[in-house]
């Protein structure tokens, strides 16, 4: 999963966005943003690079739900539509950016993946912090029915 | 599951309602609105029209997640207050609307639902485009506990 | 759970935040605030007093779901940070004002909560009106795996 903002005249694959919401209108320092709300759809791969083997697309959104540091809380479909397996899988949970492994839970899923539930562990791969910062993150699931 | 403007003069049911949140503060032209979050409160009938018998009103938000089409991430309950079950049904996923049927996860229940989970397929019933657009669903539910 | 604005000169735990989100852009009274999503993170304790014995903390967002009364529609995680199982529980489900009880739903889990799936009954201890609103929140778990 990427974080990018759109820009037609380099991406010509038209699912690599990402859109920040507005920020909350408060008269303190809010530095990190807490409270805003971004939505993203991005590119699932097989691998860790953008020109990997395409599984699919991951859309949904996070919220800053941390004030001093960065916590990522998401809710997204998996949309699988490479393969054999194909259907959505339903994620939701935190990313805390200081947390080597970060566990979100599997809440549910249609397709082949009807039914499942479990743990979708995810670890970083690559982050350029250059606004607007652009990572890669990889996800191990672990689905039972 | 309707979806209109408040309208208090001609709406005295008062759970009719549905508001759009601001779009995001971007310099790119963003004609679908993606990153855009809306809120409702719809009744639930059991039939496809607004003087079916009701059963009881869905609320939650949806996110525009694709760019360049309409895709809506639901998040809502449907809380059901009519009839001999009552409860709530938690449903998760996307409706994209070039999908004939979308199939959105429920994810969890309370009251005669609960533990609810499975499969809730979409199906739309009309839809009047003039803006504000307003538009019927048809949901059947598989339920397993 | 208490919502209250962050103040950095009386609150040196620095995870007792909440953030009102912009209001919608309507042309019509919107007093309750239909529409609005509020994010916080707020201790999650033993007992019901600030001062308890910390378990960890509460961190999501709620959006306003219903025109003309205080509907609360959460999505958080409780994050349990101390004591013999650690680990998130992930909720999901609204919390009526006018109802004594709500009903929300638990529909995953990481850490020891791996698997969790239940009822989340919520009761409200204590409020405090006056503007920024806090509140105390009592949840009862009822978890199945």
């Amino acid at each position: 999963m990427h974080n990018t903002v759109y820009n037609p005249a380099v991406d010509n694959r038209n699912y690599f966005n990402s859109i920040y919401g507005l920020p909350p209108n408060v008269s303190f320092p809010n530095p990190i943003g807490f409270g805003v709300m971004n939505t993203f759809e991005d590119p699932l791969t097989r691998g860790s690079s953008n020109t990997s083997a395409p599984l699919g697309k991951a859309q949904g959104f996070y919220v800053i739900d941390t004030f001093n540091e960065y916590t990522l809380f998401h809710i997204f479909t998996a949309n699988i539509t490479e393969g054999d397996l194909k259907g959505t899988i339903d994620i939701f949970g935190q990313m805390r950016e200081v947390d080597p492994v970060r566990y979100l839970t599997v809440v549910g899923g249609t397709g082949a993946f009807l039914g499942a539930r479990g743990l979708a562990s995810s670890t970083r791969v690559q982050i350029d912090r250059t606004p607007p910062a652009k990572w890669t993150l990889y996800f191990d699931l672990d689905l039972y029915y």
